[in-house]
């Protein structure tokens, strides 16, 4: 169960195609740089860290490309990959991240085109070690916070598909099992695109651990009535004050979870937070194609009427207020993230 | 559009298949109250008014066949009926307020079979009679509350199929709009079943009410950025304290709809309140087949793995703290519930 593969001998990329999950199990090869920005737009592969790493491949597959171009045609061909794989997707702060750490490369080696492209993939390859690094982690750090015989309830999709390892959220419910922990999932569904129905509820059965899909609107219900834990979800991108931006449906879990003093936790590599943005009603949510919403049956029969419309924010924002603390790679914050996220930043880094 | 029509010369009732709606129109008479209960249970006619209605004519049907049994026999068979129908669905507190309507006609008529078989069916009569008034009057009170340019979250389905005239808090949109204000309609879709994105949608359709349809967790991102001005929804069941039990989502809806200062209304008839119950945490939570979270699929393709288990809460309640007001046929009730709702029920009965 991994998202994606790079095969170094024919500079391709390989990702598993998550829109068709898990009723099918097929891998789509990108042997262009054109074919990672479609692969990321239209969702073949997901999750913010994920979303990073093609991109670095992405950029790989560029400068293989163009490595017998002349030297100003190579870098002006990378530059224009790199723009292209920027614009695939907003919102995840990983993509600019990640393209970044590749452009610091490019803007600082001075070798022929040949020695360029393979330090590229050396540096993609070192983000995905270093992320795989993370991942473990992160899961140890939230694995310690959860006790034998909790329900968590966890949003959208976290886990090995949305990431290069076990993930983030998830890879702390993963870890917890792992360590023995007897632990029931509540899996939000995660309207529109089901990633939680799809994707979770899959790699959740595929490491044995015991779940029940419920409608994101039950997760009230569930956390007023004292049958929930604990509330883990991921982060797309993450504020210096501790704001979230996170799939959809993260906000008002949060509000539920902090109405009945439930713990809230966001889960994530640092990479996620952008220090430069101080709170989360400055990111950009990205409102995607309404057929998402419409799109929808049910026991095989259309459900909308003809001509209707929809709106399709994909994120929302969840105030820092709401969250009890957030979980990374460099150990856990807690409030008042104002202080604590960027002194732990700057402190490890 | 009509929920159900009631046919006197062959003591039938002929309900309009909401399961199928809106691609298929299609009725389902009942000949027999077995038939009756099944409709119930099966949601082919479902929203607590009309569910009222349809079990007191399915009252009618049990005396118009049981009419040429000896008294005793037809009394039994009445009584039978009666267990039944109360039987067909929790929750919803019309249904028994529908049926006790009936057995006191039953336990005070003095007169043979077929008159108090006519007896039963002019008290169904009017109990449909009195629940369109109610609409109306309830859509009065709402509707004056509603400004042009407003735009407006809606949850589940509250209109004519719910009910037996233009509905509760869809009835309070319909009004507006009828009054000649503009004003948008946000569609939460109201998984599992989705009557907004399938049945709501349509009834605004028909009437020619802009509106787009949501997933419900997106309602929290347009409540926080200040999209919405106000949000609507039933009711299936209201305790003294002014404690709602409405469609599972109500609660998180309420929540960010409190959270951002967006006032959010319960509109129902006052035989909606069960005054004898003091607060919601009293009131039972039907838990539907969880094959109506996992029979979700998208594009046509099944979502859910091999072996998914779901939990399905049909209901959830919102704590009265969390709502700006109740609308009923009586009028508009403020905070604090608990005083006002009781004394305004008995100040006009």
């Amino acid at each position: 169960m991994k998202s994606l593969e790079w095969k170094l001998d024919t500079y391709e990329l390989v990702l598993i195609d998550q829109r068709i999950l898990p009723g099918q199990i097929e891998f789509i090869t990108c042997r262009t740089t054109a074919e990672v920005v479609a692969a990321i737009r239209d969702m073949v592969i997901r999750g913010a860290p994920a979303i990073g790493i093609a991109a670095a491949y992405g950029m790989a597959i560029a400068a293989a490309a163009g490595v017998s171009f002349p030297s100003q045609t190579f870098l002006s061909t990378l530059a224009n990959a790199s723009a292209d794989l920027l614009a695939s997707r907003p919102t995840a702060v990983n993509l600019p991240w990640a393209l970044n750490r590749i452009q610091t490369v490019i803007d600082t080696f001075a070798g022929n085109n040949e020695a360029l492209r393979d330090r590229i993939i050396v540096e993609a390859d070192a983000i995905t070690r270093e992320n795989t690094e993370m991942n473990l982690a992160i899961s140890r750090f939230g694995a310690a916070l959860i006790r034998d015989g909790d329900t968590i309830i966890h949003h959208c999709n976290t886990g090995p598909l949305a990431t290069i390892a076990q993930g983030t959220a998830l890879g702390v419910i993963i870890m917890a099992h792992q360590d023995g922990k007897h632990i029931h999932v509540l899996v939000d569904e995660t309207r529109p695109r089901l990633q939680g129905a799809r994707l979770t509820a899959w790699e959740l059965s595929q490491y044995g651990i015991p779940y029940d899909i419920i409608s994101d609107n039950a997760a009230g219900y569930f956390l007023h009535s004292g049958q929930v834990q604990k509330v883990f979800y991921g982060a797309d991108r993450v504020t210096a004050n501790g704001d979230v931006a996170n799939k959809v449906g993260s906000y008002m879990l949060a509000l539920a979870a902090h109405a009945n003093d439930i713990p809230v936790y966001s889960v994530f590599p640092t990479t996620t937070v952008d220090l430069a943005l101080p709170s989360g009603d400055l990111i950009p949510i990205e409102e995607r194609d309404m057929d998402e919403v419409l799109g929808i049956s049910y026991h095989g029969q259309r459900v909308t009427p003809e001509g209707a419309t929809a709106r399709n924010p994909a994120f929302d924002v969840t105030p820092h207020h709401l969250l009890t603390g957030l979980i990374t790679e460099m150990g856990i914050v807690y409030p008042r993230f104002r202080a604590n996220l960027p002194r732990m930043m700057r402190e490890k880094l």
